[in-house]
């Protein structure tokens, strides 16, 4: 099928960009010497799940149980929910630990900790579990030297509910870092964080196998990761304007588009009125705070050339209105209405997150459409 | 069913407020004398659309092909897809008016009416159009009195494949307007540029039997609609803070909040982690520039009620963060991990859209669960 027979809006994935951007994390954590468990929060497919799993890599990284639920029952059973546990979330959880996944959920508080032990032991199921670490001050975790590291360990040690199996931190803050040295001096205190504090687990008696670090930004420019043992990148694999302003990748890097209609002209301000708007392209705005700001998306040619400056500049729910980054009038009359464009994502996860599916390019031609699985 | 019962986060959505918000809506049109034609863009569920249209009102408006098939299928005929058609989009429109939709096309250029008549034409079916009218400079549509209106009018008039109905506005401009006079006086400058274009048409010897304007804000505030014939309000339904913040609603007929788990603390700045981030909450940060800057949503307790000033400060892909508008500290052992919470949306479309179905509830208890019809 040709690009010009889908109907727009619609999400183009670009296999062959897509299998770069995996290629190049696996070699790099492979010189780091540190096994992947790709986070497929940005790509909820198993198609890509596959791709990304091509090598050594055997488990991945989730971020809701929908997406365990659908994994699990597409064959990758080694999984990590990479977010805090709720405690309403753990029937749920056993009935999936029990029908055959490997299911580690993650938590940070004593809490919670109890919560699963008790729980666990009262339904016969032994849930492993990780310590999330607080690496960034940006979010969950506890400090790494904090008495509640141990005081968690030794709950969760001495429950016939839990098995502890180490420590996990995210280093989110990574995605504010301004320059790369900023972000190489992250990823030396998320890859430290981890370490310390399974060091800590250990010199107590207790276990921790797993030291789980990551992010798409901190696994491409650490220098080393002594003491971990996996990375959890997930945006690499369709990478975005984000990362590009972050300087994480190019702009050529971008595997995702959204394909548009331009549907009339804003002849007064010299703008293109199209298809796609914040349905379809999200309401995310993260290269507001980086130097060069994208809008809601950077406009390509059918060919997924950028298009000089064209910017997606304002968006209403099913409209979207390109013009010039400087504000300064487009001549419309270039872009006929039927016009069809492509507009690069500002951040991969949320625009995604907007289509049920990816249409698969490769060579210009769409070859499959890969589903997703949104929703919890 | 309890609403402990179910997993977080998931969109809740009260009953009785929307029944509320409905009917209240349906006498001021009623008073105004125009025939509503409710807009589905926020809800896409044909159980609201049920409630709705109870009453006089027998068409509604839509935002995407996707729903004119949904609602269509589930025996709603009567549609007006209020978006610019892209001339892709005609052979899918022809196919639903073949199997017996009233569908009725927007545009607002002799190029989208070219291809229209022509596509129609070359299908041996005549596409129902209403030309687009600018009442606002924020978007899309001519101006009402440009020399383009009638051009396009005789186009469409004389064609075998379209057939004139009039003409359509919608004054978003009134979602930015500063204190309920300036909404007033918006709902008055979107009645007359409908009004005047269709008088234009008239006076031309074209036909303009139909003269559809509206907005929520003009529609709650408008003081009179003569010469409109039919209303398309959408979020009314549901409300958000954003229509409390312009003073179009209380906090009170929100009628749609996101059901939330506390996963976590963040102890140092004294906040609240929850599992419902962007991905459930949406991007929209919609009250930024209002006077009371809400976040990314209001916190209410499991019954609804707002608790003082907790919002929703910043959001991860499934985490949210939980304070004080002031920023100042929460006693955060007031919640602890387990708790349930109630966040009220920012901009309903946008939380809505994000979530495959409501959970309806009526005194406190789930008694349905209403599917959405996302996508395109």
């Amino acid at each position: 099928m040709q690009l010009g027979e889908l109907t727009t809006p619609c999400l183009l994935l670009d296999r062959a960009k897509l299998e770069r951007n995996l290629s190049r994390m696996r070699a790099r954590l492979k010189r780091l010497g540190v096994t992947p468990r790709p986070h497929l929060k940005t790509a909820k497919c198993v198609e890509v799940a596959r791709l990304a799993l091509d090598g050594d890599a055997t488990g991945i990284t989730v971020s809701t149980l929908g997406e365990v639920q659908y994994f699990f029952a597409h064959g990758i059973a080694d999984i990590v929910y990479a977010v805090g546990i709720a405690p309403g979330k753990l029937d749920g959880a056993a009935a999936l630990i029990r029908r055959g996944a490997k299911l580690t959920l993650i938590l940070d508080s004593a809490v919670a900790a109890q919560a699963v032990a008790e729980r666990g032991a009262g339904l016969g199921v032994k849930f492993p579990v990780l310590i999330e670490i607080d690496s960034d001050g940006a979010r969950a975790g506890i400090a790494p030297d904090a008495s509640a590291l141990l005081d968690i360990g030794k709950l969760l040690n001495d429950s016939d509910g839990a098995e502890l199996r180490g420590v996990l931190t995210h280093a989110g803050a990574s995605y504010h870092c301004k320059g790369i040295a900023a972000i190489r001096a992250m990823a030396e205190q998320e890859r430290r964080c981890a370490v310390n504090a399974a060091k800590a687990l250990r010199a107590a008696g207790l276990p921790a196998p797993v030291v789980s670090v990551g992010s798409t930004p901190t696994m491409t420019f650490a220098e080393h990761l002594d003491g971990v043992t996996e990375a959890r990148p997930g945006v690499y694999m369709f990478h975005d304007l984000v990362m590009a302003g972050l300087g994480v990748c190019e702009i050529d890097d971008i595997a995702l588009s959204v394909l548009t209609s331009v549907i009339g002209h804003h002849a007064r301000t010299g703008q293109l009125i199209v298809d796609a708007g914040w349905m379809a392209l999200s309401r995310d705005q993260g290269t507001s705070e980086q130097s060069v700001n994208q809008g809601y998306g950077l406009v390509c040619d059918l060919n997924g050339r950028p298009l000089g400056d064209l910017i997606v500049r304002a968006t209403n729910q099913e409209h979207g209105l390109i013009g010039r980054r400087d504000g300064q009038p487009l001549h419309v009359g270039r872009y006929p209405v039927g016009t069809r464009l492509r507009i690069l994502p500002i951040h991969a996860c949320a625009t995604a997150a907007a289509h049920a599916a990816y249409e698969v390019i490769e060579e210009g031609e769409v070859n499959a459409r890969w589903s997703r699985c949104n929703g919890w």
